[in-house]
């Protein structure tokens, strides 16, 4: 399959469930009292997003159940030991986490803008996106203690979202502590992109497995598959930010290396004696120049670190692909493999 | 029993306790990698602080079980249904609630002290600090799933934990907008320090209950009791400001007049058309005279707002102690009608 009609298959894929995701957040997470607390709440989740994380929390129950893409209500989906159980409000509690870290995160960063609009603590105000973050927080663990599943798997499954989301915080810290440190290790980067990122993801493929009773070789494998798929996505970031044209990339290619922004790709240069801190002499993204872009670039080369990370990037995701094969062969599973190669093909 | 003997009872039943919810909170929320970000998700939970939560849970479970108190080993605590929980985590992870928020309020409020050391984002910074609170936050539903409860038990105290820190952001973001508005009636005010308050003392008070396995009208009665008793516990705050001699008090008498705090005392004064916000002269509390108080609370007294808060507070604390009547008549039941008098007699 090429680059090309994988992308087309995932978007697909996406577009299909995404509505269904827009009107499960929208009734989990509903308008209430006082306004603008809850306004604030939504604002992003309302503001948009590709709803990724809960696709592919949907596709992983849809391939364990081995059921036809879509055939199945998601809110009554049938488990392994029978019965059901609602998956979206699981899938919708991802989401919800992935909305709390964002708004959380924009603050920590000062960051003005997110998916287009301005950071809730810019639209509202820090207290109250402060709190945004803490309502959304709770109402995730709610909503992930409502999917009528079997009591011990629930709790299982509020166990893990806990401790990942506790491994997010360690992640943020250790990435707000490397801003401040030289001689970040290539390892203590991805321990970073695992935790801040990558825990996340493996958390969505997993969850539904823990819920609908599957055992436990098969949630570890599906979390794997997403720790794995998660920390190529991260690293394929820095390739691509060197690699896509700018006109592509939709942003002035290589600005990483004028934001001071550790990648792995710098890190693997340091280690190889690239002076990397004087790769460029512009300060901002408008002051490059693409000869002078391409010209790090053709030192990070020679250097073999763009390389490192391409390959570090496709052989997680050859590890992710080969999780997956605790599943049933069925095309949701096709789904979830062309996710994690989509995750390294896509990016502009 | 005179206020101080019941005090007595009270601050012998929180000694005997504290130690092992210190070791507790010691080995639940242990160091651990990245150091910056633990150091301070434990800094305000090791700077002490009375344990009145964690003793209320304490006391609730052994009050149900009807046992001695302090003859169980809270780490193998006896259910109703047989087997054993640990207790002590139930307890420490309300704890461990009671801390996060503490700390994102004081970022919110900005504020430099909190139990006589620095708040938290003021000794690290507020990007630590917000990171410290979430990490706790998520601590504390991890700990809540580890109690060896019956899982469906386990569950229904997740889903509780989760609904209480909802309604506790609800009730900071009230807080926060009723100091930009005018005209706020009592009964919102009640509705405020209830939600930012007294729902964790109900969720203390009846997440025992639910994870030993406690009949629906027995829980509900605990968690009223903890409702009641801490509004009355806020409530009494008010009176106390302006009742307590400054040299007991520990501060000068009288400083929420000059802070615009809205209390229920003033509330009620503003409805009887009292012109509170010009009580006093005074700008600070430094500037405010022993008379000037004085003929403020005179003031205050003969539109029937004391009384009015002081009874409110009474009446409350009785229905809290009524709630117990669920409880087998023991000792620990005893100790939490002491905890309720206390709540509302103490205070300097």
């Amino acid at each position: 399959m090429t680059p090309d009609a994988t992308e087309q298959r995932v978007l697909e894929a996406i577009r299909q469930r995404r509505e269904l995701v827009n009107e499960a957040l929208e009734s989990d997470v509903p308008m209430a009292e006082p306004e603008r607390l809850y306004e604030a709440s939504r604002y992003l989740l309302k503001a948009g997003g590709k709803r990724l994380r809960p696709t592919v929390s949907l596709l992983t129950a849809e391939a364990l159940a081995d059921v036809e893409p879509m055939s199945e209500d998601y809110r009554a989906f049938p488990t392994l030991a029978g019965g059901s159980i609602d998956v979206m409000t699981a899938a919708a509690s991802i989401e919800v986490i992935q909305s709390f870290t964002l708004i959380h995160d924009d603050i920590m960063d000062d960051d003005d803008l997110r998916r287009g609009v301005p950071a809730v603590h810019k639209e509202y105000d820090t207290e109250t996106a402060i709190l945004a973050g803490d309502t959304l927080y709770a109402k995730a663990f709610e909503l992930l203690t409502q999917t009528g599943a079997d009591p011990a798997n629930g709790l299982e499954a509020v166990r893990r979202l806990a401790t990942t989301c506790i491994r997010i915080c360690e992640g943020q810290a250790l990435d707000i502590e490397f801003e401040h440190r030289n001689g970040v290790l290539p390892d203590e980067y991805l321990n970073m992109i695992e935790l801040k990122t990558a825990v996340l993801y493996g958390t969505a493929a997993a969850i539904p497995a823990v819920l609908m009773g599957a055992d436990d070789d098969v949630v570890e494998a599906l979390y794997q598959y997403g720790i794995e798929s998660g920390s190529a996505f991260q690293i394929q970031d820095d390739v691509l930010d060197l690699t896509v044209p700018s006109e592509k990339l939709g942003k002035q290619r290589g600005s990483d290396l004028v934001e001071n922004k550790e990648t792995i790709i710098l890190l693997h240069a340091r280690q190889q004696g690239v002076d990397v801190e004087n790769l460029v002499e512009a300060k901002t993204a408008d002051e490059l120049s693409e000869a002078e872009v391409q010209a790090a670039v053709d030192e990070l080369d020679d250097a073999g670190s763009i390389d490192y990370a391409r390959e570090m990037a496709e052989d997680l995701t050859e590890q992710a692909k080969a999780r997956l094969d605790v599943l049933p062969d069925n095309e949701s599973r096709d789904l979830l493999c062309d996710i994690a190669d989509y995750l390294i093909t896509r990016g502009y």
